[in-house]
């Protein structure tokens, strides 16, 4: 049996009624809808332009990561991520996932693994907080800087700032030591800086976008390192590749999740949580966002329409956020479709203590399992947004390991590329995100963005009348 | 001048046209719509109903808090917090906006003062990991257990696992060295514990709900343990409180902030995105998520009538979102609202290094200061929202210190205050999470939940059916 499922009951008509479910009919409707969606994905990547389908059965990106992981293992007790957006939201995900709570702080659960860091920011606080306390350390640490063209600002900012300290302390050449490359393989600005340098590089691939790239040298170095079991993550991706392909809807859950989601975003249900009810699952959440949102959200479809389009992803985590959204989930408007994503086994256990004699009314907890707790909160929660009429599907992990990981990851990769031919855009670009980088280039005087700079000036300048 | 201030400049039809900025007429016809609202939540004031508008000038709280941690100065290497929701929320948020971001690994950053670890969960793993952490370094741990009523599931599941754990590891008496409850002054399940047990104990303040609990003991022990000015954070809201009690919106940023909100959630635009410009005030997104969600998510308005209100608290985070949700805000739905933080001084600067000789091309960041950069990214990013049309409100920092976070605070739960009144709901209660509760005690089998109980098994059960 497979471990990761979706579970699609408490969105049908026949649990959270006619007005808020899907009913049997509409579900048929949705089966032939989502047919040429999913033949479309298919012939997408027999014609070879998803090649991030293929990851799962690549030998020599997971070859290329063991082999650097395994040149600097026991040499280091840090190891820092500089990358953004996709270069850094699944590196933080699959830790996350998979390496204990306590990983980074305690050396005995690490067993001799590098610390992890991934910066995604340029936060000078941020990292001014942490050069104090790395710039002892540098001997023991290194950086692996991840992208693909180099000249993203943010990485960008972060590696010549921490190449140039490296140069400080430990002289020109001990960049090759403690700098790796995760970049394009042939051109671009990092190549090229690399190459001059002597680094060790790993390739990110051509055409798999960076919200795709978790699977390749991107997301595997950092999880290799960190003691991850990368063919487990390959192998579960593999597995869910061999569901996610046939056209009934029904037994492929990718798209049955698209469908659903699609569906709904037109029927007045814009907006997507993804709650996980596993501490180790919240930054999936994030990682998910990135996919969805960048994927999905789009000005125009692809026959050149203004559509203004896409579902707004939303991270939530229980219980957390059960003290926290769940007043508005339940009382506010019907505009969600809840994503839950739910453990059976967590690898450990905790048994909860006694109840103090004086309170017996906690007597019910005494002794219970807190898998037993977490997972009955997660059916309480759920039985009370149904009770409103919130509709709600599951993804079900019967065990939280590196294949059920693999498995979702892929699960929702594909899930995207069916919901984006549902909603007939262009899954695979982010045009919007350039003028912002334009912009930033203007306000940063950059030679040749003058013109812009003269327009943005002014629209960015504090006008004092507008200030309360 | 006062630290904090409200730019709103990006909301108007000037900047965004007509058909989603807020004219001049608008403007004004907000302004004698929110008068009623501020006269309101002032008379609630005066009543004594929203006793969170008087913790700024209360003398015994910061005195009590300030006597139990003078007490444990020095004697413990880690205070943990447990607690959900409110009592949980703003003690991460104040750690996260005025502590180094590398404050529990590095001993120096933290000047001697304890690891701050808050639990607001009961997942099995995450607790298992810092557990088996924590066994060995009991004697140098201390544990702050925070609940109104001791009888939240989560809060009372961890007491009693770790109370158990001091038991059998240091004996009982162990407990009143090593616990701390902030409960309620006189009555409820963690009172009576605790006076049992001769804990030392602190008040949450009767009234003051746990959104709105953060300047209270709920959120000022931990921070004053960890060496934050809780002085300056009292005295930041009590410097706000001056400037949102007035009837004129144009001078009172909470009333501008509340008109502005609640306007655009009137016209399509039911999604509020606040995104920080600052590493540090990530958590308060958070913090901000809750005090909107449970305040305005509500079925009912006070009249009785069914209205199924409330706008959804999105978080993100600059420069990290840029390259994961700014595609979608652009080119998306125009169905949100975007409150920016930016902050002038971050405390701490990073003269980015210089270019390698082979990339000239990233030579426009070489020895730019990164506070420079990410506030250009932040003036980038909003002008490219706007220039597709999407209201952008700023909260500005002019410095990130205890007072100007206290400011913010302060802000942020008046201008909930004042958007209850306009959405006429009852912006203090929370119904809505009763229900799970209880389902919660009947799957987890506490008796006297026998027939809800058997209302939800068939529901919850998973039906293969409906599984892929």
């Amino acid at each position: 049996m497979s471990k990761v499922s979706l579970y699609y009951k408490n969105v049908s008509a026949e649990v959270v009624g006619q007005e808020h479910g899907i009913s049997q009919s509409q579900f048929a409707e949705l089966a032939e809808r989502v047919k040429p969606a999913i033949a479309a994905v298919n012939k997408r990547r027999e014609q070879g332009k998803t090649p991030y389908r293929d990851l799962p059965y690549n030998k020599d990106y997971p070859t290329s990561v063991k082999q650097v992981a395994s040149d600097i293992e026991g040499e280091y007790e840090n190891f820092v991520v500089l990358g953004i957006g996709g270069s850094a939201l699944g590196n933080i995900a699959v830790q996350s996932a998979l390496n204990p709570y306590m990983y980074n702080i305690d050396s005995a659960q690490r067993e001799k693994r590098p610390r992890l860091f991934v910066f995604d920011n340029v936060d000078p606080a941020q990292l001014a907080s942490f050069l104090d306390w790395v710039g002892d350390r540098l001997e023991e640490t290194i950086f692996n800087v991840i992208s693909k063209s180099g000249r993203t600002a943010e990485t960008a900012s972060q590696f010549m700032t921490i190449r140039q300290l490296l140069i400080d302390k430990l002289g020109e050449d001990a960049c090759k030591e403690h700098i790796i490359a995760t970049t394009d393989a042939k051109e671009g600005t990092m190549r090229k800086i690399a190459d001059d340098a002597g680094y060790r590089t790993l390739v990110v691939p051509d055409g798999v976008g960076g919200r795709f790239s978790v699977l390749s040298p991107v997301g595997l170095l950092s999880a290799a390192v960190c003691g991850i079991d990368i063919d487990g993550l390959l192998e579960g991706a593999g597995l869910m590749d061999k569901r996610v392909c046939g056209d009934d809807m029904f037994s492929n859950p990718a798209a049955m999740n698209a469908a659903v989601n699609w569906h709904y975003y037109n029927r007045g249900k814009p907006i997507s949580v993804m709650m996980p009810y596993a501490y180790a699952l919240k930054d999936f959440a994030d990682w998910y966002r990135q996919l969805w949102a960048e994927s999905l959200g789009k000005t125009v479809d692809v026959d050149g329409n203004e559509v203004f389009v896409g579902p707004t992803p939303v991270k939530a985590l229980g219980t957390t956020d059960q003290h926290s959204q769940v007043q508005l989930y339940r009382e506010g408007p019907n505009d969600k479709l809840f994503t839950f994503l739910q453990v059976e086994d967590f690898g450990s256990e905790i048994n909860i203590g006694p109840a103090p004699d004086c309170a017996p009314e906690l007597g019910y907890l005494d002794g219970a399992k807190m898998s037993k707790l977490i997972n009955s909160e997660k059916a309480a929660t759920e039985y009370a947004l149904l009770h409103d009429k919130r509709p709600c599907l599951t993804v079900m992990f019967d065990k939280l390991d590196a294949v059920s990981v693999g498995e979702f990851i892929y699960l929702y990769e594909v899930t995207t590329s069916i919901a984006g031919e549902l909603f007939k855009i262009n899954t695979y670009n982010q045009p919007a995100v350039e003028l912002g980088k334009e912009a930033t280039f203007a306000l940063m005087e950059r030679e040749g963005y003058e013109e812009l700079a003269k327009k943005i000036v002014p629209i960015t300048k504090i006008d004092t009348d507008f200030l309360v």
